[in-house]
């Protein structure tokens, strides 16, 4: 991917940023996505309209093939971008943009609204990785005046875990962070699991970071319910059509920098897992709470049908 | 724990190295405790039978409080020291610690023979943590002519995985590392799982490094196959009249250290998990492979029973 | 619960008959309600109109206060009320209330239909409790000349399940009475488990009489169809919203009153429990019969969803 | 079933070659129970009206006795003969069969684009029977230029997976043929399994092929994706009403012929079995991938609830 | 049962408490048929040699018809009457018997000792109907200073549970009673099942009083431990050679006494269940703790094998 | 394998049937290799001793080479062949076959009376392939009066359980006969599964007929108990040092012969395969029924441990 004019560097930053995982989180992505369109959209607006359109299109594309695996990007492109096609384009694209910030804030504090309402006075929760969706709920209770502990897994290799653990700590929350490998050891203190969501498919499935999939084991053989908090753009349109989502596998050396004599080790780092529908008890989205076998009727509901 | 004379410093150095890891494996920590035992002996044969059986009574409790979890301290101590109430008991200690020294090899090698039956031509492997006899299996495999692949986790807190990547790669075998989060995302690429063992319990419960019991569920969900290779010291005899086995807590630092304003956040540090009977396929033992509900038998016929 | 009025006999000992049970079952204590609604709008119906709407308002929230667990309760209530901010208020509640009884009425007949359908001749059925909509399954099937028999467990501790037996056996059916503890002995001679509910959630949990989801663990894991027959009024739209279903903990005395010196014996006594999704085969409604995870589309397309 | 008059020769004989299987597999049923009442219109075309609709009824109740498990027969004969009950009956009962059987190739189409989606290079696939669209979305799969292997079963006791076999390899894909019994045998070495199906229940169980509920009971053992691909004209309207579906027993011939002395051993040869939703990853249809717990939702969607 | 002599009854009496449960527990039961047996031959002791073993062994005939199930009746009757055939039988059986009663008083205290290792500190227990030898590790554990909570099971028809609950609460534990429907409503504060025994089989299938297999079930669900006190003499050695243990129906009276109308409900009332080995963690016996598929070795170590 | 002697005929002849089948079933075949070896031994009986033992020894090499998967083979050879290392070798070999042949027969018949135990009155009996072991219990439960039923499957590709249905029924048995792929579609109705085995491993599985596991998988998930009948010279020695019986592949010729053009449609003929011990309730040997978890035990007591 080459940047060559310098209008560009917002839209170059933000790719950085999310490639990188300095940006992180599906909500966080988007918003910052959009935000990167409506600044570059001012910033290019004296262009004619064809021109304008044929570089927002082009900005679009750079920042979706940022994370191939998180949906949420292509989503917030084709929202905002769908402006393009109205009248007014220019005015109309950063209108969606903050139509899109404002909602997906919005969608962030219904999901805590109701996630918060199945966690009880006295419960212990587990999260995993740094998930907005997630410590949403668990403020949410924590603001209801319920007494609750969390544990954070440290959520390898990037340990995103030390960032939600440092979030609720300074929130006032009691929180105790363990290796991933303690997860079974602890899980019969948890009496509620809460993640986030990279994606969710037509049939229920759960694309979240690596690790999540076998939380959701662990949890379903103790008989602990298992939630993920998923705002709806990040259901997955395309996989009503049966298209897989991509798991992209990131750089060996988040995991490890090993000397040379020993490079011929060699390190796999996916960056998602599949959470099968069934270890899941229910999706906490914005617009109410569903099981994950519900999550194609919202695809339906929200982005039409591919075929009639 | 305060170390008076300075004819102690073997006891000490070895007390030293098992507590903070060094020294790591059942077996090796056997064997270092047999011959730090041996060469006391050596260093105190001049005082009288008396205060030789006394003082060498006093260095075997020592050692064993280095690591309360690991079974095989109290068992090669007991071993090496029964040679106290025979006849020429200064030599006797003596002959012992060579014994079991001596024998504890020997069972590697049984060991790897007989799970190296285990593995196919072409067979992917995964292995946990930094096992010596779980180690000795793949090399076996190995030398047969067998084309295996092993994937290695990193093993948090400590990363003994890489030990054993290492070790593995210097030995020729093709070796992948991977985060311990990522064992469900490639369970379906592997063929076996091969662990070590801490401790065996009188119901078939293994003891060993956090993290085992989840590769083992995740295993089982899979259909994959999961071996524990254990000498028979690590038969927990007193499990055998109910009695649990403590599960070291170690400490928060080995995880992380937080700067000042976050020493609130709490971190649990346990060092070992049990992993039931029923996810385990077989226990591959220097006397032959026996199913986990085996494992009282080999308490009944090595130690006998408590109350007849 | 002080009741300061004369005119307010009918609610008062309405909702005593259902706080004490006398009135039980869903649809019993639904048509109750209604009814008693009617009856205290008729003897209100001189007041002027604010005065009216006050007085039918508290009357409801008193007769939603007998059970906390029964989603009839507040379903039927809103039905009856919401007549109140119609033109003709009073006789719109009267209306609304005769409207409700009948179409409930309806309900039990269309779902003895349908579930009849799923008994085969020659089955086996157990059913727990005393649920009108379950007793309504089995009625029909026997009516449609299918030989059938029937086990119904105890239903400590208020043995309900005495008077389904009796029920069933003046109808002339074939009854065996069996004590709750045993299901699982049984189980291999029961063809289908046809069970009521008091509310089924919107990720398809069904909340019923304490002990039901014993009996769904067991039914599932002989491979015996698990049936729950309920209302569509059963559904409970705020568990979309996450809301957990309050799990009313009823009066020590209906288990056991013990003397003087063994008073220190604590006895819990939950009426209720909660069966997950996946061990409910299919649910039973007046407009047919659908997965449980179809749920939460029966409450979107009666209630509508709280956000959009 | 006696056939009285020649100009049914066109029913009698569609009739006799569904009864007896010469035609199989849903799709090609429903199109030849249409080409045939077409025909049959045609023939007829010179009755009076009142003639010509009582003929097509009958016509229409004879195909649909040929096989009382498939779904698709009384669908199709349901959708052709709306037709007389709308203006011009004669042209619209022959412009229907034509728009069934259209639609129904462009179904199999769609399926096998939506299906090939979910199919990996270097996937090993497992089929069972014959089906049109699991070969639709083989097909397609190896057509998009994916490395591809399948494995096919016997399908006793009519030996339909010789046909799937042939019709593959014809095609140029590398196919391997097994008895019905090695399913979990080979079962680690399959990727994905994917059949079809005769009928879908309101409550997503699939009926299909006798033998297909243990191999999707294998492949949830070792975690292996179960798919079916089903047309919408196979989702089975009178199961929302609680109908069972009736499986069909056929002639024991089918299976053996045993000399006189031997005839007393009874043959039993269902024709389908029942595999639960809780097997199944997914349906594909040619609207889209739905869970099996959507199904009902189709049947509301294309065909309406039974009560209001 | 026709009992003609009045120095039989001793054995007359014992036989009836048997019979209708006041004397309960294969302990109990064990103990007070070796005092009978006892009480009989010093009254018959004047009888010649031959008509001592004669009425010995009618007597024992009695005692173990008194309850088919009860595997220690057949033990100790033997056991006992094994004295008949060494020398000085009238002694020997007198001294035998006293031997029984005091090694199964001691077999008492050594499961306490062994099963109160299991308990942890502030654990909750769940026990079932009226077991000495689970009485005995709660007590116990209790003794030791453990800070533990128990929940009695009410155990219906006959409602020893009550029992249980006094005699714990009277030694002053903290006892909980609840229904046996709520087993599976509480099992989450639940931290270990402890039952006893009335017979164990050779595969190690555990036969309790009714209700006990659902316990197991409901334990094994949510990953709680559930260990089952038993003494060597309940080890059945006919299910060796494949026998199986009859599970005696009680009166249907224990149940409900129906009037006169309704006595065509029937009511089935099994004493006792079957909990295969799969759901029990270990076996505590007072020979040491055992997996239970060890029992066939306890069984062939303590009364050998039938075929040699 | 080439045979150039002519007296070697009656081992050629041997080798041949168990080869190709005509000698099926672990007994029929580890008598018929003893046989061969008896009479070869009397025809080569003029041989000198050195002579004689060399040609004995290839005489069993030859045979044990004809089904590589068959335990009984070697074990029978072994036993045979030991002989040669005694005194008077010509005639203990001699004895020593008719010594297995006997025993051999005596095995069955204890394991019919045993297993015989296990079968109810009433019970519906399935059985796969054709097992003298299991025909031994299924006869012998008959020939005490018990009304049972059995099913048996085809067992495809040889088709051998039309030998079972008609040894069954010529017996006087109620027989069914069904595809294999129909166990599921009849599991309720089955009271219970008896097959034999052609080897058990030191960890308690079961190899036998390809089909078994699946079936045995099928009984599971339904509760059904599944029992395998196997004599101890079926229990396979060399798995306790870890070695996998191999599976043999036979022609695949026996599935099905292609005409030309279909050549390259691959079949794979696996002969056996492996049920683990979790779904096998008792293995009904000649010296008892034990669990499956205890085969090591009587491979340590029938063969001893390799290392000590």
């Amino acid at each position: 991917m080459v940047f060559k004019m310098s209008e560009m560097d917002i839209i170059k930053e933000t790719y950085e940023k999310i490639k990188n995982m300095e940006i992180r989180g599906a909500g966080r992505i988007g918003r910052a996505a959009a935000k990167a369109l409506k600044e570059y959209a001012l910033k290019i607006s004296h262009l004619n309209e064809e021109e304008f359109k044929n570089k927002m299109r082009e900005a679009g594309n750079i920042l979706i093939s940022a994370r191939p695996t998180a949906v949420s990007l292509p989503n917030v492109v084709k929202y905002v971008l769908k402006g393009l096609n109205e009248e007014n384009p220019k005015e109309r694209v950063i209108e969606r943009a903050d139509e899109f910030i404002n909602s997906s804030l919005k969608a962030i504090e219904n999901i805590g609204k109701f996630g918060a309402n199945r966690i009880k006075d006295g419960d212990t929760i587990l999260t995993h990785c740094n998930s907005e969706a997630a410590i949403s709920v668990i403020k949410t209770a924590y603001d209801e005046g319920k007494d609750i502990k969390v544990f954070c897994t440290e959520t390898r290799p990037r340990n995103q875990g030390y960032l939600t653990a440092k979030t609720l700590y300074d929130y006032g929350i009691d929180v105790t962070l363990i290796v991933d490998s303690a997860v079974r050891y602890f899980i019969k203190e948890i009496d509620i699991v809460v993640v986030g969501a990279d994606a969710i498919t037509a049939n229920g499935c759960l694309v979240n970071k690596i690790g999540t999939s076998q939380i959701a084991l662990i949890a379903n053989e103790s008989r602990v319910p298992f939630l993920t908090a998923a705002e709806t753009y990040k259901f997955h349109p395309k996989t009503i059509v049966g298209e897989l989502i991509e798991i992209e596998e990131r750089s060996p050396e988040e995991v490890a920098v090993f000397e040379d004599k020993y490079k011929g080790i060699k390190i796999r780092n996916p960056a998602f897992d599949v959470t099968p529908a069934k270890y899941i008890d229910a999706i906490i989205t914005e617009v109410g709470l569903i099981p994950p076998q519900g999550a194609w009727y919202i695809i339906e509901k929200y982005f039409g049908w591919l075929e009639k």
